[in-house]
């Protein structure tokens, strides 16, 4: 027998449907835990609304060099392009992103628990938290393809069963980001409302969209009403700034006609009360490198997360 | 009897070619013409050594809405969209460029005598000039593809027999260009290079060309090379503006996703002492409205070239 449930955020129906309030809150802890840090209250207020926050030179370049290093070594391994985790650019044969990153590399993974990260995540999503997915975008020079305007969180509800919006992406850039290289372009104060897109899912939809997005992409008349209020931002910087940008924020990219990679590192970082359940687009779960489901772990922060220890000899 | 040509710039070829320097000046004319002006001694010395201009608020915002409402109505004309001479966007059903459009309305023809236009056509490329090509691009919101690297007169000499580099285009912004809707991006000093592209061009190569170029673009080394330099520009500015490139300065643009259509004019200004000859690329010679090879009309100066005089009823 099927189970009727309650879909508070629509979308991927054959009807258009209107934009509407979000129901959750954008900064989920009270007084006294928003005010506590590491955000100052400013960049909590900033944040809560325009849905995005940028720390130029939040790491030192010496502190990103090993994973952009790492990101190289990556993209030379025949082996790992064939997995599915590797998805490559639609129009070259080079890697346009790698998912579940932190599971591929201890490296990474401890940068996942830097204390900063997780401390603004618990002032942000008022509880503990674990990665619902990572990724590296590589976006190479000449050939990098952009990305379509979406929210995260209407593919991460619709094709992940995420239920509510308690999360946020942290971008960490490995390369310098510049108005060249399709940056990041961020329409802010759009957090503030779910805007339900049109068109059924198919299964293993993900195959097509990790490559080109087309479902998922709000209707133009949505995108231009809310640009009119803040128009666009394009945060950019040097390598080891960082934009940290709620779940349900709408951006998109530009493709990278400039002779130098965009290559960015993505932490998704979700609240544990907030653990996905089956798809609401009715398809069957995506894999957990796109997606965790099984393996959530609160995180728990380490020391100097960007050193990472040699391991000692057998 | 085949008549055997001798090419200065072969491109288009099987083999894979290196760059070389152009055999030709940048600037044509000498002193006393050079300083003559309407461009100052910096303008022309910049210029030469970087293969562009940019003029913020050339014309008024006032000057130019009347060719930004005409490019309105060619859009919504059925009858235009059918033409050859208006290009669809590769992945919406929208106008990418008009060509010809100096041949279509009298109010573009006056603007390409604008006698300051003129003045620099000859302090530049000292001789009378007539209109190679016309044409608006349109860039529209959200799906506007951009234009892949190319120098347009690797295109021109191959594919119309232009055959020396004695002309420029100017490019007159319809709509506020900036860092969000795919502005152009210059490789300045790139102009004082030919680079060889690769492959040979097929029949009718401009019905592909022109909604999404791969044969003339350059290798990526080349680019890369050449971007070390002076790395990229991309003028910005408001309706009105004006950007001059030497007819061989590499250029490129990025699709536009933000909600603000890109509308650029382009003028194509070739001395008369430059007539084309037969495609060098032994293809047949493309249409008149790409490249004017039959109607050529040294260009007269008009006074007040963006008033246009209502004609009197017969």
């Amino acid at each position: 027998m099927m189970t009727q449930v309650h879909d508070v955020y629509p979308t991927r129906l054959e009807d258009k449907r209107a934009a509407f309030e979000r129901l959750d809150p954008v900064v989920w802890s009270d007084e006294p835990a928003r005010s506590k840090g590491p955000l100052s209250r400013d960049q909590v207020d900033f944040y809560e609304r325009n849905g995005y926050l940028f720390f130029d030179s939040f790491f030192s370049p010496e502190e990103v060099k090993p994973f952009l290093d790492d990101l190289e070594d990556y993209g030379q391994d025949p082996n790992l392009k064939s997995r599915d985790q590797v998805i490559i650019e639609p129009y070259a044969d080079e890697i346009r992103s790698i998912f579940g990153i932190h599971e591929l590399s201890p490296r990474f993974d401890r940068l996942t628990r830097d204390p900063r990260l997780l401390g603004m995540a618990r002032q942000l999503l008022d509880s503990d938290v674990y990665i619902h997915q990572s990724r590296i975008n590589y976006k190479p020079g000449f050939t990098g393809n952009g990305f379509n305007w979406h929210s995260d969180f209407e593919t991460w509800h619709s094709e992940d069963g995420m239920p509510r919006m308690r999360c946020f992406s942290l971008s960490i850039l490995l390369t310098e980001n510049n108005q060249y290289n399709g940056p990041l372009m961020l329409l802010p104060g759009s957090h503030r409302w779910f805007v339900p897109t049109h068109g059924r899912t198919p299964e293993e939809n993900w195959k097509a969209s990790l490559k080109n997005q087309t479902l998922g992409v709000p209707a133009a008349d949505n995108l231009q009403a809310m640009s009119e209020n803040a128009g666009l931002v394009s945060p950019t910087g040097p390598a080891g700034s960082v934009i940290l940008f709620e779940c349900n924020t709408l951006h998109a990219s530009a493709n990278n006609l400039s002779p130098w990679p965009r290559s960015n590192l993505f932490f998704v970082y979700n609240s544990v009360e907030n653990r996905l359940e089956a798809p609401y687009c009715g398809t069957r779960p995506r894999p957990e490198f796109i997606a965790t489901r099984s393996s959530v772990r609160p995180l728990q922060p380490v020391t100097n997360p960007t050193t990472v220890r040699v391991a000692e000899p057998a």
